[in-house]
């Protein structure tokens, strides 16, 4: 078993994240994306979206996307806890969340950096128009986490769940785009301060 | 438990379909999108982001996102075959699937409709470059569901699961970007006119 990685990306992180806080150590292989390896037909092979992370099983399957990947070590080594709830309620209410911070927050906050900055406009259209409304969009989102964190300890309720790594990898890439968790949003940056003395997330 | 909805809008339909197909009838109510009724402060105070469906359970909690619903009413709800995936390896490939199909198919989809049609100008900014450019990426992702439909009966695999209810939803909502599922996509074709014969789907 492998993963295909750049470490420091977000969606790489997310899986890393989540393999610490269930205490899972997997076999990672380092992949160059600004240098363009996910572009080669060996690559696209293994992933679906030509993106890492991917996951590779010992029988050669592949699992692209990362929470799938996240999802298929919450179900194959499961333990007492899951990241993703743990009954009908809590299960429903992660998936929102995550669904929530992921399209109304790190997607937009990723379309806005590659049409901003035009990262990879190597290999892809950048319309630096679409990617102003994203950031003002996503400015826009922001206070909903925050209004949340005033009436629950973390993102979905009561428990750290699969939510609040997708919101630290969101509140860590938003500085990319000169936002910040000041003091406007007091509960974000208290909830901030505290979920980062993890180990998972210091690591 | 009541479900707030517009019955022909994609994700409302995406509940439906997964409603259907486990058998649940749940109180339906109309909302009028067009009109702005979801844009009021009793609505915006059931969904969190200010979309149908929202589902309302007996004790006034409320689920958006149409994906956290169903996954509320399969896991509520259990069946002996769950639209999720039945062990580990096909819930992490129903939720890759799901995921593809959603990021690279179903949102794009909707930012070209969105952004080229205007439809939504009088309550967001409207960028038709981006439309287009999201159009050519949605029909160069096309082909990806082809080449999995080749080698598959469903989407994720040996199963009908919740990732051909968001395809089946993506393949008619692309009509509206005159888009054609055409004989240069006969394994999308075909699995298209197959799935559309389950009563859930002809409903």
């Amino acid at each position: 078993m492998k993963i295909y990685e750049l470490g420091p990306a977000p969606s790489a992180r997310r899986v890393s994240i989540f393999l610490a806080e269930k205490g899972i150590e997997v076999e990672r292989q380092h992949i160059d994306i600004r240098g363009g390896e996910n572009l080669s037909e060996d690559f696209k092979a293994k992933s679906l979206n030509g993106q890492i992370p991917v996951l590779e099983l010992d029988d050669g399957t592949t699992i692209c996307e990362s929470v799938a990947i996240c999802r298929y070590f919450d179900e194959a080594y499961p333990t007492e806890y899951s990241l993703f709830g743990n009954n009908a309620l809590e299960k429903a209410q992660v998936e929102m969340w995550q669904r929530l911070v992921e399209l109304r927050g790190l997607l937009v906050a990723m379309q806005a950096f590659r049409n901003i900055s035009g990262i990879y406009q190597d290999r892809e259209n950048c319309i630096a128009e679409w990617g102003e409304e994203s950031r003002q969009r996503l400015i826009e989102f922001i206070p909903t986490l925050d209004k949340q964190l005033a009436v629950t300890p973390y993102i979905a309720g009561n428990n750290f769940s699969i939510a609040d790594i997708t919101t630290v990898i969101l509140c860590d890439f938003i500085q990319n785009l000169e936002i910040q968790i000041d003091d406007s949003l007091p509960n974000l940056q208290r909830w901030y301060q505290h979920v980062s003395e993890r180990p998972s997330i210091k690591a």
